[in-house]
């Protein structure tokens, strides 16, 4: 069975993907509304991962709707939440199967668990959270298994998720205060650099190869 | 890393430690409140599995309390979550991490978040559950593929899970009417008789032997 995994090159995202490794033929999925080229983070640590990966234009019509949002409630949430579900829909539209990274404990980006039947139902889709039954102290410790980490300052770390392109729409348009302003107390972020591949799923790995 | 994996024998935690297997060590453990020896099918089904089974033995004081509860209801959903949430309790106060079957569309049994970061802040544990963001499609699929299933109606299953016990203790003080009124509606059951092993797995699982 396919899966399409919806891609940030984040930690979550990979951890996702590699645990559906053993159970679909996973291609990683990165979404861009066509403001600013974002995916080469993606493209490289899907590369580092060893999964196929995919870059999916979405008209930058909802880029410009979450602006409007983020901008008139000065928070990033709901804008967050409305790329992600716009995302998933694009994803959907043709493929069966599709995946992402959310966790037990985030707060945003995260369907309500009847955004998701009408996903399923409308979009005629299996929409699967292999993260969502997980807590911080899980994903952490299987993230320590199976990813190198790097850790630094959110601005100067390249990413690929929804956020970048949100922030250099607001940047472009306000200036950098404004994103601050709407982007506060972001701190420690992380990006993958690569996966330490446990001995049981290099094992398995080379008999699949 | 181990995991200790809440077992009735059913589809739903054969999955769950399926989807386990490639990422942790797998112990399945039934638990028992003492009423009827309720364990032999989910021992018989983790053998067919390939996984290590125990089974814990939990004060009987909590089967009659869910009891209590059923009679009082007249509908089992409360006790069964007791019961549920007690095992839970019961098998966290011994491992670190704990998982169970517990599905995207579960109703019953059926921790609430905060329930859920309450066990895992008083008993120190880390409690997964592996089918969480998976729906109905995404697990009838999956078990197609791994799993082995015999259909039938339901009191002609032999189960191991906390609905045995709790309807042999009801019929034991009131009757099998009592039963019937207390579970109504009941009617296809399923049973896990083997297990379907995909070509990958089967080539990961025989280089890790």
């Amino acid at each position: 069975m396919d899966v399409f995994v919806l891609f940030s090159g984040g930690k979550d995202s990979s951890l996702s993907a590699i645990l559906l490794e053993p159970f679909f033929d996973v291609t990683l999925v990165t979404c861009n509304f066509g403001f600013a080229e974002t995916w080469g983070t993606a493209g490289t640590v899907a590369s580092e991962l060893g999964f196929q990966h995919r870059v999916m234009q979405i008209d930058g019509a909802i880029l410009e709707a979450a602006y409007e949002m983020a901008i008139n409630d000065g928070y990033p949430n709901r804008a967050i939440n409305h790329l992600h579900a716009c995302a998933l829909e694009c994803v959907a539209s043709g493929h069966a199967i599709i995946a992402d990274g959310t966790r037990r404990d985030d707060r945003v980006p995260m369907l309500k668990l009847p955004d998701v039947q009408r996903l399923e139902d409308t979009r005629k889709c299996t929409y699967t959270r292999p993260l969502l039954g997980y807590g911080r102290c899980a994903v952490d410790a299987l993230v320590d298994i199976h990813l190198k980490i790097e850790e630094n300052e959110s601005e100067k770390i390249e990413k690929s998720d929804y956020e970048v392109e949100l922030r250099a729409i607001i940047e472009e348009r306000h200036g950098p205060e404004m994103v601050r302003t709407i982007f506060p107390g972001r701190h420690l972020q992380s990006r993958v650099i690569g996966r330490k591949t446990a001995p049981r799923l290099r094992s398995y790995a080379m008999m699949g190869d």
